[in-house]
């Protein structure tokens, strides 16, 4: 099973940037995983972009207004993907003002890191972060801090 | 009102470096803020001394096992604390291995910033960019990505 992850805009905060390169160049040693930064074209376009690059994969919309899942919730999902034999897992994440209505209802999950507003680029370093944690735990390896 | 931030020794991580240091900068130009990082001496000495240098404080231990905030909700008990002219608010960040029970049994305020497990150096930048984002909020400016 392989992983898009689809932001709009690559990160421009410094610590963003780095912690994002660090948790992809992680991941990738252990599962596909594939990062397509939009060029930021207006909310309504960003929307039917990241709609148009998840076409046929199962979609994560990350949004405020999405279910709170533990880190052991997220392993399980992962195994019934697999099971499901789902190809490809998108993850999608809005710019600076969230996503458009559109998006939210074409997910098929959606999903909240968090009740506290994070920065958008703050979000995809958890995201990734919590990728990363998941297949430690799936590959029964201790968590390198 | 001013800050305490408690944490166990300081951020290895590159990026956890970089950001911390970004929002404990932004938020000293807002509030007065001290990071004061305690060497690591094993689980059991980390919560005395934390709870020694926190003593007389508002005790905010932020916990997987706490309480769900929104921003909004964070800003309220801030403006609280005011109102009660509260001197400073201690926040407790447990190391690797979280906080022993001594130590949310000692707090006003058990807190959790995701149900994910988050590595406590993200965490603890969560954590800052959710105060610096509250300070926003609360002097009406626009937050500064």
């Amino acid at each position: 099973m392989k992983w898009k992850i689809l932001t709009v805009g690559k990160p421009a905060l410094g610590y963003a940037k780095v912690g994002v390169a660090e948790y992809l160049d992680r991941l990738k040693r252990v599962v596909p995983v594939e990062h397509v930064a939009l060029k930021e074209s207006g909310s309504k376009a960003n929307g039917v972009a990241q709609l148009v690059r998840s076409e046929g994969d199962i979609r994560v919309v990350l949004d405020e207004r999405g279910d709170d899942w533990t880190t052991a919730e997220l392993v399980r999902r992962i195994d019934r993907w697999e099971l499901d034999r789902v190809k490809q897992v998108s993850l999608l994440i809005g710019g600076a003002a969230g996503h458009e209505d559109e998006v939210r209802a074409a997910g098929d999950v959606i999903l909240r890191l968090s009740r506290f507003t994070l920065q958008h680029e703050l979000a995809l370093v958890v995201l990734l972060e919590q990728l990363y944690r998941a297949y430690s735990v799936k590959r029964g390896e201790p968590y390198h801090r």
